[in-house]
């Protein structure tokens, strides 16, 4: 092609495309340069440390006006963004729930943005790439193959597809015209009272309302009771409810407790409600050869929502959501308006992606997790999860051995419960210094924990979704507590 | 640290890091080698091309269980992923409605991932570049600072949540706890009879239903009538509905068309309806110089959505919802549970992010943004939405010129819907004709456009969001869409 376009029209045409392709080339190897040597130093780093205030002002700069070279944009991110973190990328790293990424996912990630494609579906080979993990998802949890899934921004959304189709389908109505006020008996949905926030989050947003999902009292094991729920269930029915939907917890947040999911399928087939797996901790325990018989019954799950970017370690975001009935999942979901109307041949010739949940656009997430899976293998994964609680195990029986440790919960999988108690402090006296440990743990950076409420025990918390944890990084979490206990026990030395 | 992990436990621990870090360097070079060459040279291969049957066969492998090297997989991602893209990076890529990335972009996304910070909140550099977006986005719109927002998955999780808080605001109950079928009177939604179909899908998720969103004729131009919406809303009011929310159309996804915003705004506050505006396609006109007075209202709006992974060409997904009232905002979606208390000092000391949507991990999408942003200056990106625009007035004036094609409706900003129209066909016969077409630019690479109906008229859709698009590019559409209809005129050459 000729150069005419610098002349045509009134103005010279623009482009974001760089003017020297050789420059941004040599930039682009420095970049991945610094990338490999910030994964392979990052235990050399703090896991976490407070932003000077300088960093901190940096970023209230106004909108910038004119342009600058992605160089000195490239300098901006590795002075001031690359090392302050959130620090789940460290193997101490134990804080809520999350993994900690690896480098295919990352190239994962650049490769799908290189390529640009529009997941929301079509003709083309990312989409192929974007069914065929939804089907190594099924493969991973025994669903069948006629099930359908959709990948996501993460388990939040991952569960409130499963709701939305269960709320559609137990409605007795057509919903999607006529909205929730029209159903005529109130759906309840129930859970057990450790089911994560998202789900109150997606009650509230599908309509039903917080009320509409009971939180069913747990047994010692912070599992459902399964007596109570069925009370529940009768006692709701009689008020004139219709009960329609169990969500099993496969690993709950607090303490990674997993419900009776063979007892929760039979018991939702029995009393005709949607069963819903909340397997975004869990559901992948699936792979793990010495654990997969903890969550047996999640294959009997009418919907399931799983989280790549957890154990999988995808970078974010990549949540899935898993439908055994691909008719009902699709019947949610789908509507085709006239500017996006299938074509016999071409581009418009695919699948509409979108027509599985709310997104329209939908970017290529699905190549991060494909390159990673590819990488390793799945066997590999399994035995990393198999790991983590093993971790977790040893973990808690250092716990056990330190006089100046308790163990809050013993721990089902990977998430340890305990708390210091130096002497004979409690109530508030107690929760404060455990806080200022974990405080002062962050500060140091030493490694991240967070901390919970379990029973109304407050205690601070391990979860070890973390394929660069080993047990001498546990090891050391002791040993550094047990000092910080001595330490603020100390006269003179405040607890806050 | 030594390496006593290798053989502590039961067996050596494991990690997704690479055995050898050099290798991987070498790889990730090679790989952005051909990221750098596949943009540079994107002008140079077809729009879009058909799979083979091995590429498609390739596909639908199973879980892989045994490993593979990164090498040979990025192999396969070479061989068989990158050659076959949806398209919207290319100069004749104008389907439906996306933008066409950038290298900047890229190199964000890989940086975010090798950080692989959690949006979700805290006290980090990436929680403060997210909020910063959000900053500038309320800039780019005339938004006040006061007001709130958040980065999501794209336009269609923007406009749920604009429409979530108008729902909870204008509900005069308790929604979040009682749900939709406590509200008094029904709330009814209004939009144009053009609005996109995620405001369906939004109503129908948030359990309103679809009914209660009221399509308003439109005007010549395709506008909301006015008259018209004013009689709905009365008429609603009389028969003991709600009238709660009106969503604007900054750019339709037809025709482009805008909704008078000021008539709007006006409106909803004499009516006391929440004033939403859809700027997925046509917010960020606010920073093209030529253009910005044609959505002049849109300052005025309490809540609004734009998708800078169209107009500011982020790589998938990056969408923003900004709503006027924090307040509001906030409380449709905060909740605090027990293992996600703020607390005084370090790594949970940030704001939580996940207070403002439905999702509680939230990936680094800001960062994408923020290096393009900085990389070009917003005032160039104001000139790339105004060279779009006055593309399509040049491709419109190319169709006028010629005989064989016909200007469905006349482009207001970037999208132009034209139909070939060779000799007397009419309905089904024209339509399949230029289906044909499309089918056709699309199957030999020449430039893939989409099609829709304009008040019952079959048309093809030009949509110019693409930054590499230049009017050479519109010279070789028209030119090769009358070549196409003459050779599908011929005596003997079927029309499908
Ligand atoms: C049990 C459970 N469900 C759902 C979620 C939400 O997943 P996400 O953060 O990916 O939205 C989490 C997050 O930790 C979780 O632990
Ligand atoms: C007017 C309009 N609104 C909303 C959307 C949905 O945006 P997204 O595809 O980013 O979800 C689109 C998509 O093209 C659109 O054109």
């Amino acid at each position: 092609m000729d150069g005419a376009h610098e002349t045509l029209g009134m103005v010279a045409e623009e482009t974001l495309d760089p003017s020297d392709w050789a420059d941004v080339q040599t930039l682009s190897h420095r970049i991945v340069d610094d990338a490999v040597a910030y994964l392979r130093d990052v235990r050399d780093r703090p896991v976490w440390q407070e932003m000077p205030g300088d960093v901190k002002a940096f970023f209230t700069a106004p909108l910038p006006r004119s342009p600058a070279s992605l160089a000195d944009v490239y300098g901006e991110v590795a002075e001031k963004v690359m090392p302050y973190p959130m620090g789940n990328i460290h193997p101490r790293f134990w804080s809520w729930y999350m993994g900690s990424s690896n480098l295919a996912g990352a190239l994962g990630d650049f490769l799908a943005a290189i390529q640009g494609s529009n997941l929301g579906g079509g003709n083309h080979a990312a989409a192929l790439v974007d069914g065929q993990v939804v089907n190594w998802c099924k493969e991973m949890l025994g669903f069948p193959a006629s099930a359908s899934g959709t990948l996501v921004s993460g388990g939040s959304m991952a569960n409130i597809i499963g709701l939305t189709v269960a709320r559609n389908t137990k409605a007795g109505i057509n919903v999607r015209e006529h909205g929730v006020a029209a159903i005529e008996k109130p759906l309840r949905f129930y859970g057990s009272d450790q089911i994560h926030s998202c789900h109150r989050k997606a009650m509230e947003a599908l309509g039903l309302g917080n009320q509409a999902l009971r939180r069913i009292p747990t047994d010692a094991s912070l599992r459902i009771d399964i007596g109570a729920l069925r009370a529940a269930i009768a006692e709701d029915r009689k008020a004139g409810f219709k009960p329609a939907c169990v969500i099993g917890n496969a690993g709950t947040v607090n303490t990674g407790a997993i419900d009776s999911l063979q007892v929760l399928a039979k018991l939702a087939h029995e009393e005709d409600l949607w069963f819903h797996v909340d397997g975004c901790i869990g559901a992948l325990i699936a792979i793990a050869p010495q654990n997969a018989h903890r969550v047996a019954g999640i294959k009997w799950a009418d919907s399931i929502a799983l989280d790549p970017h957890k154990w999988l370690h995808a970078p974010f975001e990549a949540g899935c959501a898993l439908v055994r009935d691909a008719l009902a999942h699709r019947n949610t979901f789908a509507v085709t308006p006239e500017y996006l109307e299938s074509a016999p041949r071409g581009l418009a010739s695919g699948q509409w992606l979108h027509d599985y949940g709310m997104q329209t656009t939908r970017g290529f997430r699905a190549l991060k997790v494909w390159m990673a899976l590819k990488e390793h293998g799945i066997e590999k994964f399994g035995r990393l999860i198999d790991q983590n609680i093993a971790q977790a195990g040893y973990l808690a029986e250092l716990i056990v051995d330190e006089p100046l440790l308790e163990l809050v919960v013993p721990p089902t999988i990977n998430i340890v419960c305990f708390r210091c108690r130096p002497g004979d402090m409690t109530g508030a006296t107690l929760k404060a210094f455990n806080t200022e440990i974990m405080l002062r743990l962050q500060e140091q950076g030493i490694a991240a924990l967070s901390d919970t409420t379990v029973r109304g025990e407050h205690c601070l918390r391990v979860a070890i979704t973390n394929h660069r944890t080993r047990r001498e990084d546990l090891d050391l979490l002791v040993r550094e507590v047990v000092r910080l206990v001595r330490e603020m026990g100390k006269p003179g030395a405040a607890s806050s």
